[in-house]
């Protein structure tokens, strides 16, 4: 079953905001083998929203379209939709009722704006937002399905789950399926490991590919078949997972999905161990890369974000005479910063940076991307210098991998 | 002139990578005032990016190309790009002496998978790519130009702002162009702003509109109008912004671009004031976004995440009995936070944040989505209570946001 992904907003147009629901809808349909044939983003138009559903309906047999349906006037998709599936908008009193029971338990009225969200079209079936006020809308039109739902990402997140996967997957039969291992690796870059594994892929069957999805530090590989057969196609990735694992085996830190920051849980989890951080250039990032996660909390203590060379010395006990003599990006402060906040927040590791992120405070020794990161550990302290390039964000979240990268080989005693 | 982006890689259809090159060249484009009329994902197969060319020369004069020319094998590109062009590949030699000479740098040596990296279409203009081996391409064809730039988000931007931009400019005449003024708001939802400032909306003319943009706590109104007259749009879009700041002056806390983290950063520059945070549930995020802002290190002395409660009392220096007593994520020990951090980093400033972020670790008093912020500084200090939702990774920006914006309004006396 082929999917389209139609995202509607001008918002989107000119780049005001990335078009993550369309990510995260192309995620939920890939994960339950269907095969997503293309994204497009249209304009808040007639035009634009009629122009969209023809080419998705064209393409694929399930249309999953976002945007346009809240209750400010910029919205006309269920206008549209309506007029495309030749049927007319008729006021809902199921969903009129629902909205206005949520109102009042925010002790709140609803008003007419919030009215217009409950006419629907005629022949849609109405998919409840249990996080919102716009409903989703099903629509069947001469073998194609088409689900409207709102933009707002954490409403269409909750419909994409529980209402459209789950009746898209009762309408798919036998099909043929893209099944999909993705191999997680950190430590070198794209070309260094496209020619390591050369020969694997060479070897790779017409209906098999690969693919490099490089990112700051990390590469993943997306191994893709195609088939009707899960055993075969199930046996087929093992098969060439072994393989590279062969050849690249300690730049792997995971499959599937996940970050580094989950990799250093789950083994940190795993032998109950505690880590903190002292963070100078990454400025937070580190922790808060970490504290995303769910259940963090059981083995990371803190962190002490000592963006100031005063921070570094209070709270982290890092010498003044040292920083004088050695400057704050230096390896003796970037061990000392780790070995600082091991000992303060008592933990059994500690991750530290101190770095010039830029786009000032480069010298002719330090120049920007000129970064330190360390590890402190009951093993003792290692420190790495990493030449970064010019970009401030960029090397912050390529500090931000290594260093989670470098915890993660000494856990896995690489 | 109208502009079309089209990005290329199954990475972005099976949604493992979120399309940020097309948020980038969209609003490139958009300050520019080039419309953008579509962004298209296709997959990396001849039949998808044929069919994705098609439609976007016909849908528009200049298409920007994204994705499809790394060194690896996924990459077709450049060869369906000659073929729609009715062209031929050939070998690019000054691309090939640049790419030895980047190697040799490096310290290493320019392999068979780079060479080809070097093979390009007859009919392109080389464009430069300061940032990494694949070079862009610009081709004109009938009246289309057509850019091919490399998928990686550092290289690409690096080509649209310094080669892409300035020669579309050259191109473009005196046609029709759009221009918008964002507005910036924090503190109310969509519909509330959309009722209060309804009469605005209302009078605004034909060729002018208005689109809500919410996003965790903030709204974005962005207001555009079209024309040739750069005066009049310039004079009409300034007439819509008085009458709504009219209304809604206390939301505003800035115009154009930039986050609260800029929005505070400018104003504690221009006050000569500093900031501390200290972080439960936010887990460095503020720290994490206030310093990816350049220039952030002149205000911004650190933070103390104190995830865990012994980091609360042995470093922030909340009481154990205060914590024992009332529970962390509560009025008095987010109080005590902020004025530790304040305390112990010596600022004016400091904000504090201790919340239940989920999922786990939610109770009946105080259910997951409970969260306290605070603000210490030399007025004393205050604290609210946020009630926000589910979600993880929703509340903690949600939280960034409000803590924030509880800055900005103290700074702004609001």
């Amino acid at each position: 079953m082929r999917a389209y992904i139609l995202t509607i907003g001008d918002e989107i147009l000119i780049g005001q905001v990335t078009d993550t629901n369309a990510t995260f809808m192309a995620n939920a349909l890939n994960e339950e083998g269907f095969e997503v044939v293309e994204h497009l983003s249209v304009a808040d138009t007639r035009e634009g929203i009629m122009s969209g559903l023809m080419r998705a309906t064209e393409a694929a047999d399930v249309v999953l379209v976002t945007g346009g349906l809240g209750p400010t006037k910029d919205d006309i998709t269920k206008h549209v939709l309506a007029d495309f599936c030749n049927t007319e908008l008729v006021f809902h009193e199921e969903s009129w009722k629902r909205l206005k029971k949520i109102y009042r338990t925010f002790g709140k009225k609803a008003t007419k704006h919030h009215r217009v969200q409950c006419e629907l079209p005629a022949t849609a079936t109405v998919l409840t937002n249990e996080r919102g006020t716009a409903p989703g809308m099903w629509l069947e039109l001469e073998g194609n399905i088409i689900v409207s739902m709102p933009g707002v990402p954490y409403e269409m997140r909750q419909l994409v789950r529980n209402e459209v996967i789950p009746r898209l997957l009762e309408f798919n039969g036998d099909d043929k399926r893209l099944r999909a291992l993705t191999i997680l690796t950190a430590g070198a870059g794209e070309t260094t490991i496209a020619e390591q594994i050369e020969p694997v892929e060479d070897s790779l069957p017409e209906h098999m590919s690969l693919a490099y999805l490089p990112n700051l530090g990390t590469v993943r590989l997306r191994v893709t078949t195609r088939g009707t057969d899960e055993e075969r196609m199930k046996a087929e990735l093992e098969d060439v997972r072994v393989q590279i694992e062969d050849i690249i085996g300690d730049l792997v830190y995971g499959y599937g999905k996940g970050d580094l920051a989950l990799a250093v849980q789950s083994r940190m989890q795993d032998k109950k161990l505690t880590l903190a951080t002292a963070e100078s250039c990454t400025g937070g990032s580190i922790a808060a890369l970490i504290t995303r996660h769910p259940g963090s909390s059981s083995h990371f203590m803190g962190s002490i974000v000592a963006y100031d060379n005063k921070v570094k010395n209070k709270v982290l006990g890092v010498p003044v005479n040292m920083i004088r003599k050695n400057g704050a990006v230096s390896e003796p402060v970037v061990k000392a910063m780790a070995e600082g906040a091991r000992k303060k927040l008592g933990t059994d590791y500690a991750i530290a940076t101190s770095g010039v992120a830029g786009p000032g405070g480069g010298t002719k020794d330090k120049p920007v991307g000129t970064i330190w990161i360390a590890v402190a550990g009951p093993e003792g302290t290692t420190a790495r210098l990493l030449s970064s390039g010019k970009d401030r964000k960029r090397n912050i979240i390529y500090t931000v991998h290594q260093a989670l990268d470098m915890l993660r080989r000494v856990l896995d005693g690489k």
